[in-house]
């Protein structure tokens, strides 16, 4: 059998909730790999929807599944899908056009966790954004534990990947976009008019938004915090923040 | 030999990288169970860092280890460790009173991945609750990975530990707090009163509050979702809970 390994490019999604939400999103899956003599209910369905479509199902031993791994916890089940396609800035504006919205955007200048960058695709979706915009250099890229982390989201939530955010700010500045940043020496959050096309950025997980970036910025929001310690975990500010947004957009 | 389960307070840690991470931060292991047979490089590294150490270890079969694991998953590996000093829930109520406010709790019903527990720690210290209540059995404890992703919050936050939520919340009710629980089918977070001395109960990462707990609740809240996907990440949904909570309290 070809080593998995000799393609470093293919997109691998790992885990039961993962490779089956991948399926019943109708997203294309090449083939799977399935720990030998699993019967298990979730696993069986899996099995089941992996029939329905033209995927080769592999029964491997759990050493082969180990190996293959690059999370460490597949739970028995490996997919391996086309390779992402990542969306361009422009799909993410024809989405909102689509839905007859205004534009609600997360840009991550430099999230470099994986589970971070996942768990904000997830935010992203169910705050109702239309897309995300990342960065394509030091920055969190989406791998098999990003998919795992944003469960399933990926599937959904567009993400675009640009060279220079700043830039990419500037361009949809001239289409309408405000721009957020999180900081925590910004402005209270629930005190700002957060309403409108909206980009939300936020930063790195040490070092927060980068100086040029958020000299693009057009507002900063503060989350206000008490406490001992500096800061929130990066995917949880990201959320706090977007149902910020959300709770001004629909619920004031 | 001892049965561990005789001792619930020892602190297990489960799964490869969290007993290796216990041992390279050099954290006093007792103990640790290893699956018998098992050869692959991630359990003969932690055995040999082991050895450099004064742990007692035993080799078992998978049934032992099953019988030991508390989060079912220990990929072959169960460390003990010294005991952490939990707080108790009445140091909790006393940290409250002593800061002159209203008691502000989180109880988490069975947080069983230990980056959400830290970061949910995290997220109680600066949304400024009085302490974190969690349960001792199924569920992540306070291991090395869980100080980590706490960003030093677990410091400052008392955690008490305890074996039943639902008794404990009503202990807590005749004390005079009110509980909220977070449930998708629950009413708009926003539409409700979430002032007042509130414990915040969140569930486990994929089947929510349990049902006895959640009976024990005064109010079901949910995040007003849109999008494709079922939940958000457990301790992104703490936050934005904790901070309605903070909006609430502080700013209306």
């Amino acid at each position: 059998m070809k080593d998995i390994r000799e393609n470093p490019g293919e997109n691998r999604i790992e885990g039961r909730n993962a490779v089956l939400e991948a399926f019943r999103s109708g997203r294309p899956i090449d083939k799977i790999f399935v720990l030998d003599g699993c019967q298990d209910g979730p696993v069986r369905t899996i099995v089941r929807e992996a029939k329905k479509t033209d995927a080769i199902i592999n029964f491997v031993s759990k050493d082969r599944l180990d190996a293959i791994s690059e999370t460490g916890s597949h739970q028995g089940v490996i997919a391996v899908a086309a390779v992402y396609e990542y969306a361009g800035v422009g799909d993410i504006l024809s989405a909102a056009q689509k839905a007859g919205e205004q534009p609600f955007v997360f840009i991550l200048d430099g999230i470099e966790d994986p589970h971070n960058l996942g768990a904000i695709i997830r935010t992203a979706n169910l705050s109702g954004a239309h897309g995300v915009i990342i960065r394509a250099h030091r920055s969190a890229l989406l791998t098999p534990t990003v998919m795992k982390a944003s469960a399933g989201a990926l599937n959904y939530t567009p993400v675009a990947k640009v060279t220079n955010i700043a830039q990419t700010i500037r361009e949809l500045k001239k289409q309408g976009l405000w721009f957020v940043c999180a900081a925590a020496d910004g402005e209270v959050m629930y005190k700002m008019n957060l309403t409108g096309p909206i980009g939300l950025v936020i930063g790195n997980e040490g070092e927060g938004v980068s100086r040029l970036v958020r000299e693009e910025c057009d507002m900063t929001a503060a989350i206000p915090m008490s406490g001992d310690i500096d800061s929130l975990n990066a995917s949880v500010a990201a959320g706090v923040l977007a149902f910020e947004i959300v709770r001004q957009k629909k619920f004031t």
